[in-house]
């Protein structure tokens, strides 16, 4: 059949306007076909709000591409062309949990690679893990584009434990960066390049370019004049200027959660006080976008959409799914095999790094050492997603204790044994494969 | 000349007579003609006490080891055999400011890897690479056996920025662990063999035998189990059973520092508030051993000195030289030229592993890859150490800031600077190749 | 000043009328203000030749390139911008020794990776130096395009003894494969891409696509049903089916002297006897092109210079420049630094692969491990290269003969060192860091 | 049961006697209670006539051990401590065809990485493979010891296709080489030690100390006087001296078939026509031994022994086997799991290095580079050893074409398509995992 099937795992997601505002911009290039987007019953509701908006999009664009809601999975992955998650088990009371238990004992959540990651970890990879299964049997050639955090662990874990080879991870972080450089120096965005190195949501800038020319101290000189370069999710503290001189490097905004953990803590804390956490404020955020989404006059994505951590997510899918599509060749910061681009990382191991996208999938451009005072810190973050992952598909209490352990944010083995076990107890619906902790912890 | 010239730098430390037992132990293998026990004028009353000692024992024990004593390194140096550097620039003064700075902001010292081993690496470095140059013109073809600390971070500035390749590192902690286990299981320490791998104070052994026997889970069961295997110098706070379980292999002591940091940070608060520092501790314990040296009557090593947390190092530091004059190509855990035998770290970084100890120095047994648990604790580690190297090397603020940051006892970077303004302001006096504070810190 | 100046060493080469083409035609994104064809005095009537010929050119295309002819290669240098290198020392004479001497002894003379390869380097590497040391004074901002072969060993070369790493070896080499695999299936060149990877004249494809579809394994079909993929200058002899079919990897056609070695020496000794050198024919060849470059009514590159086995080189040199110019950030085939890029070469090794061509010179997409049957062939001459620069810059012979022997061609030791001995003296004009070879000979 | 049970899989073999000699000589240190001697029916009567003298030798030295002859591996096999291998596949017939048909070619045989390697590899890979899993029924505990050529890469074969891991592959060219250094210079061979890194008889002598100091500087030189370091199975030719000083490191005897191949084959050549290959002179020396060994008074190894190409090998057995039994930690060059010990090599690729031996086997003696002369020599044989094992487990014709093609004693495409299809044919019988050559041929 003509035209391309792309199906959404997780369709009633509030991003998915965007998505599909993507799709439509690039139609020409893009044929879409079908547009399957697949959610659990329990998301009924959502998934139907969005669905409509949708439609609305499509027939106002007068596009034609069919929109499909399903909560079937299997019925929709047949004969896929591309498959994307932006699946949250646990929905957003989970993490509001992923961020509340670790803060009770003085620790940051931090969702993606802290201890609340940890935990959205455990509970997805299995979840997508058993998407790849369904995948391999129905739509083996079609490719898996994950932006479900924490995208690093979760396409590692695909890596390892799936036969799905076309895979990759998809981040905002990178075209975040690359935004803020332009509205730092002022210029526009497609005018900045950035060598991107490291892991999702622990990429470097190792080297800034505007038209082709190294600009790299300029920004880093900005940088440590306290002009910021922050996501609308992490509060923006400044850097002491002459360590983001010594680094030299750009450092991605979650890397304030390890080069800053005691000034973010009391900044998560007094939010929290204030405010509630970061997982409430979203689900207030979402409430009011649903209920935007509602009205029948409404048929483009509406702006507030923008103003989440997750911008420029769909944008960054649908630019890949094309890439992908029309063999481009153009380069994205994608996360992939590692394969030695970055040395000293595991040649199975997810990597965040710019990549050459073609219909074979992203070739990743040669990175080689990372600058040494950073080394450290990334391999501890893959020793950590490493373990983590290994505790997913395994559902080994002990591993877990020791990936909660050796996370950078975690204060010792004991607060570490608490928040496996406040956490196993909380989230324990999602978590099938580990022993109903009670039992566990006596063992 | 027949017969070995060993020279001591830091002669006057109340570690010598240690020294001066294992030579005269060893007297048949080891045929030392000359001793010389060199120190800094500031020191002489301290030398000429521990001297007299030295000289009383050598007579007793009828062995032909002539003790000079010395205030000239150059003097001293030329056509020794092997130097061994005892050193500790800033006395037991520096050290106290080394681990209470810290604490005023409620950051662990840990005067090796922590921010207070920043400053002794710092202090130190230049000293030995000072002796490395009068060695190169005086006396080319001796060994330098440095047991100054931090001795990883030392011993790596000497491969790095010295022509002196032919060095060790030696380290009291991996015998230490051997002492430990043997006491644990009950049996002699000569029956019990560990791999050694690591950095030094962050070695891991990474498998025990008995007779040859592979005993690791018996020994990790029983850690479990709450069954220490501590060093006088750090407090045994036990270990998670489950974490420790799933290391799946044993910790060096130190370890507690990284893995139960805010529970070793409690207690090292309740101890400054209760009886003073460490260093405290140790002056005062070394002011009752040299009161003890003073005794004519004396003329052995007094048992009170193994009371200390530098056990088992002078015995190390004479097994060593014996096996080096001897070739006798026995295992021994040193500090030394990585050159790949742990994965992952650079060529040129100093590692602690077991080396078969030959005329020709130490010839390291392959490692490969470390547990990826503990890749990245052990990667950060020696990023810390090497950007603390370049730190001590080029006296640049900046670098040292770097260092300070990256190490994973700091919470922040400005709590890192807060620590580096204050310390290079404490010890200006030893840092010559920093500015003077004052005025970088406006730079 | 406004435009681009372009400096050509050895600017009276028969294939300059091909740069000036595609300088013309590139002349929009592309503005090169002078064009400085630069070459030694024995050379002028060439020069003048070819000069005049340029200038016809580009005033028939109307275009406002300034062609400069000088002797003076720093006077060319002042300032340029990019600087491409296609010299020949000691002229084709030279290369007709290459390969003579070796076939006295029954060896392939190869004028890349084989013996007279050697002996080229020998003679080139010294003078790319010089003009290396010319740029760094002259024009430190000038990036170097090298063509003179051997590319490979020039380039690493260059790396590894100079201060220039603004530079890029080029070969012709992909290109023809890339026309031959279009040619073979019947389907414009643009719409192959082929994965390149290796080292220069020993490339390989490791993957063949047709519009981003993989197609390797029909291409490689193809070939094993003895349908060619070769170049002007090498015999085809087809290739046993079941080993190119278990080689699974597209080959270059260098690669017959490696893995057809005897076959490609009979065939060289019969052309021998029959036609003479390759040397000899090329001679004759540039002997009808400079006659027919004299004619004052061409302005245009005559076809006939396509016939050689140079061919596309000058193109790619053009679109090399024109990517980095332009920092177009299209990928080509070059030669650049390993850094990982290809595992177990060394990381300051010229290899030949895949490169994203921004402003800033090449970024290498990465590859991993080669396929394991190819990795020690690529490995030993590699080792071969290495030798062979060590040679080159030191001048020393015991080196020049280490190299000679582990060539793959060379079949003793005894032979390679009459075949040393042999071109030493042959050469002796163009190799004046060696002593002269009779005093070496007795040493 | 108390003592030690051996198996020797070849038990017949005309060696056995050194084996029984070597473990009557350590009786004290190693108790064997059980020697069986296993081997084929159709070597029935060498087994029963070596098995009768080494019951007489045992007898004779007064030692107890029980002397079991078998031709039922399994019945044998049962709660082994150690099995040894001394196979030979096709006897010595096969060997000789392993060398002649490539000489047929005017190529050399060469029976361990040659042409006559391959299919000797071909033929014995899959019974060791076959042994390995009755041994992880019979006694999973036990340690394999190999001595069957190609003993590199049959070691290789039991690391990647079987699951024991607690196996050694043993050479007596190392136990040679230091032979021969000491006999060179004079002194007794236990003063000698060598640094041996590279692959199974391609093993080089790194350095060479003389009690501990390094003499390799002198050893070169000797060398390069033409005087000489053989075996008594290969010719020596004498090096280049120039040629030797720029390798700067010890050849094994074997490398002459890579550094002097045309020298060899003359000598081959010559030799085959003068007294016939090297495996009828063998079969001709087994004849007499045999005859020797019938002899009912004589109770000792029978010093003609000696003379053969395999002095040393089981002696070199025996102290293995002890050192592993009494958890010795003394140094022996064997072949083993690489593990980042040389780099460059595939981590569970066999290579032939010092290795400390303790009860749990051999722990290498970390490399890290070889010199890059030879690193492209290692390399390929590397490359030729996996390709071949791949064949040996896979029966695939292409796959062992692809072996032959690369190796390099072969000189193209084609002769190794001749020289697979005569041999396959040749050793049909021992070949069952191929097709039948006639009609692979075909297809």
């Amino acid at each position: 059949m003509e035209g391309i099937k792309v199906v959404t795992i997780g369709g009633g997601s509030s991003y998915t306007p965007e998505l599909v505002e993507g799709f439509i911009n690039r139609y020409e290039e893009l044929p879409i076909r079908e547009l399957w987007l697949v959610d659990i019953p329990e998301g009924k509701e959502k998934l139907e709000t969005v669905g409509a908006l949708a439609r609305r999009m499509v027939e106002k664009a007068g596009v034609s591409i069919e929109i499909h809601l399903s909560y079937n999975r299997e019925e929709a992955l047949e004969q896929a062309d591309f498959v994307t998650t932006q699946i949250r088990v646990g929905l957003l009371e989970a993490r509001a949990l992923d961020e509340c238990i670790p803060l009770n004992y003085n620790v940051i959540g931090q969702e993606t690679n802290g201890p609340g990651g940890l935990f959205k970890g455990l509970r997805t990879i299995p979840v997508i893990l058993d998407i790849c299964r369904d995948m391999e049997r129905l739509c083996p050639n079609a490719w898996l584009i994950n932006f479900s955090n924490p995208a690093g662990m979760v396409t590692e874990a695909v890596l390892r434990y799936s036969p799905i080879t076309k895979t990759v991870g998809l981040c905002n972080v990178p075209i975040g960066m690359k935004m803020g450089v332009a509205e730092m120096i002022g210029v526009d965005a497609e005018r900045i390049f950035i060598d991107f190195a490291g892991l999702n949501h622990m990429v470097y800038g190792t080297d800034v370019y505007l038209d082709g020319v190294r600009i790299t101290d300029q920004v880093i000189d900005k940088l440590s004049n306290g002009i910021g370069l922050t996501m609308k999710n992490i509060v923006d503290l400044g850097w002491e200027p002459e360590f983001i001189r010594a680094l030299g490097i750009l450092p991605c905004p979650y890397h304030r959660y390890y080069y800053q953990t005691s000034k973010m803590l009391e900044a998560e804390l007094a939010e929290m006080n204030d405010t509630g956490t970061r997982a409430e404020a979203v689900k207030q955020l979402e409430r009011e976008l649903l209920e935007l989404y509602k009205d029948p006059d409404l048929a483009t994505k509406p702006p507030q959409l923008e103003e989440r951590g997750g911008a420029y997510y769909s944008d960054a899918a649908c630019s890949l799914i094309s890439s992908i599509y029309n063999d481009k060749g153009d380069i994205q910061p994608v996360n992939t095999r590692n394969n030695g681009t970055i040395k000293g990382l595991p040649d199975d191991s997810a990597v965040e790094v710019n990549c050459v996208i073609t219909k074979n999938g992203p070739k990743p451009i040669q990175v080689g050492e990372l600058p040494v005072a950073v080394r450290g810190l990334v391999q501890q973050i893959k020793s950590f997603e490493r373990v983590a992952g290994e505790a997913a598909v395994t559902g080994n209490y002990n591993k877990a204790l020791l990936a909660m352990t050796i996370n950078p944010l975690v204060p010792s083995d004991s607060i570490a044994k608490q928040l496996i076990d406040d956490m196993l107890e909380a989230h324990q619906d999602y978590l099938p494969q580990f022993d109903h902790p009670a039992s566990v912890r006596k063992g």
